[in-house]
């Protein structure tokens, strides 16, 4: 059973699961054929993961059997597991807390050679209806605190499939980061009755040093103190959005920018390995007046090192009004 | 010129370099002696380097040329550079500051081939002293806030270079990770009368199941809420050690300690990269009752995901009890 465990002097939360240090990773040498006959992501090899939560496939197709298009499966190797309660142990100045949670794949192609953003706006927006869906469902189990999306591709990004897949991590606390991001975020609206992400977005918009795109709903651009070059904010334009209630419409827009921003980066910097998260408002309402829904996208260009890690301080070699020029210019707009 | 910028909802602030972009990199496929001949840390290449700043070298040699055991120069890629004042200057929500401070590196030794750690004990202990008069100098110049100590090791901990050196940046700003250690040490100073520190050094020594080693004047261990595999911890034992102020025995008690603490390291995990950095008191006097100078190293076996970047929650798949073992076994005494 994973343990969380409280660093006695800056408070963060650390989650020590040997249980994932037993990931087998197929960034080998093994050719490309070989890696596809042992991937247990790929439409074929269904017994080769814990049975699957939920399913979009074809009609008369059995769980676990072929015929899917996206499937969500409990992480074979999970940092958090679901059973029992969290309960918290004190040794003196040391405290634990029972690892429970949950940790879900969601695999979003049974084909191994196809990459998510590579497909239609369609099939893009399903994929974010599975992430709502699924989001929902975890908000609602007993003592989750919050609920993270997030994807790993790539080597760099800390993946260990290439096959195209992204994760979902339910906690039983609510992360340093997003505490310190609702906690900031709140005193601003205290002080200026607005919302900080409101003012941000209406900012970029009359600037546009930093904008890379932006469609009917949402807005894409470079942070201003962004932490790593060529680091990406998606924030739905409307402060209303919620979410755990996207619509079909609000999918498909999401879908696009996403598609058309990563394939700019991706052309811009030769296919980098990146990590996305979404930041949503905690508890199962997913609104909250202060804080703003937003997306990140990090390509994974530098590595951190001595000085990042002793300050919380990161460098960034590459000015976020740059990295937008450069991003803006390798846009092709899917249709 | 480099330029601080202020995250306006974290509040965390970044460093905006492009200098730091134009580094080179020497880990490519070229071979082990055209790497030694291109090195600009080498004896012979002082030319290469900003002009020294400090060494240690033989009687009757001139700066900038051979017969030095360590040297120091500025960075030539600096993250921040010395010049003006570190004025703010706010453009609405976006807040900026002019990106004064110093960017220096130790070179270790004039040898490529040589690694710190595989020196004397009194070696180790001389670039020790280095460390503690480019500290005390550092801190005395005008708008410094704080001074990192670190050492990148191998290309997974950033480093650009091979050759042997350690790195020390001065910043105008006290850095959001050591402000809130800051904090969190001082609150628990004023509600137990005691410095957190010095209660993780008793109960670690009772406990000693995270012991790693300890001498006359250290203690090394793995810290109970380790956010690394292997992540490894040295404090000094007495509370009033100061590092401005450390004397010839005491750098070579901190050496030994170093140097066995790494040996074990390198020969548990096969030379792995990985940083480390110390976090001292900040201010000219280098002491607070609260706060406890302590070194911090940190092999790099994972990656960071998109958990960790989201959160800012790390999972760590070893438990430090496990890796306290392994180290332990691993320990040959230096004499």
């Amino acid at each position: 059973m994973p343990e969380l465990r409280k660093n006695p002097v800056s408070g963060e939360w650390v989650i020590i699961s040997p249980e994932r240090g037993k990931r087998k990773f197929d960034f080998t040498s093994k050719t490309e054929e070989k890696k596809i006959l042992e991937c247990s992501f790929c439409e074929g090899h269904e017994d080769e993961t814990p049975s699957e939560v939920f399913s979009i496939r074809k009609k008369g197709t059995k769980p676990d059997s072929p015929g899917w298009w996206i499937r969500v499966v409990p992480n074979k190797y999970p940092a958090l597991s679901i059973g029992g309660k969290p309960d918290i142990e004190k040794n003196g100045i040391y405290l634990a807390m029972k690892g429970v949670g949950v940790h879900e794949v969601i695999i979003e192609t049974p084909d191994h050679k196809k990459d998510l953003f590579n497909l239609e706006n369609s099939y893009i927006a399903q994929v974010i209806r599975v992430y709502r869906d699924r989001l929902v469902k975890l908000a609602e189990k007993p003592f989750i605190k919050y609920v993270l999306i997030f994807k790993n591709q790539g080597r760099e990004a800390g993946a260990s499939s290439t096959h195209s897949h992204s994760q979902i991590i339910a906690t039983p606390v609510i992360p340093g980061k997003i505490r310190e991001e609702l906690k900031k975020a709140n005193r601003y609206y205290n002080s200026n009755k607005k919302c900080i992400f409101c003012d941000i977005i209406s900012k970029e918009l009359t600037l546009q040093r930093r904008v890379i795109l932006e469609n009917k709903l949402f807005l894409a651009f470079t942070p201003y103190a962004s932490r790593f070059p060529f680091e990406i904010c998606i924030l739905p334009k409307n402060h209303d959005f919620v979410f755990q209630k996207i619509t079909r419409d609000e999918s498909i827009c999401l879908a696009q920018i996403l598609k058309d921003v990563i394939g700019a980066m991706n052309k811009a910097l030769s296919n980098p390995s990146y990590n996305y998260f979404f930041h949503i408002p905690p508890g199962k309402k997913g609104f909250l007046k202060y804080y703003h829904c937003h997306l990140e996208i990090i390509p994974r260009l530098t590595k951190l090192a001595g000085f990042e890690l002793g300050t919380g301080f990161y460098i960034n070699p590459v000015s976020p009004e740059e990295a937008a020029a450069r991003l803006r210019e390798n846009i092709h707009l899917s249709s």
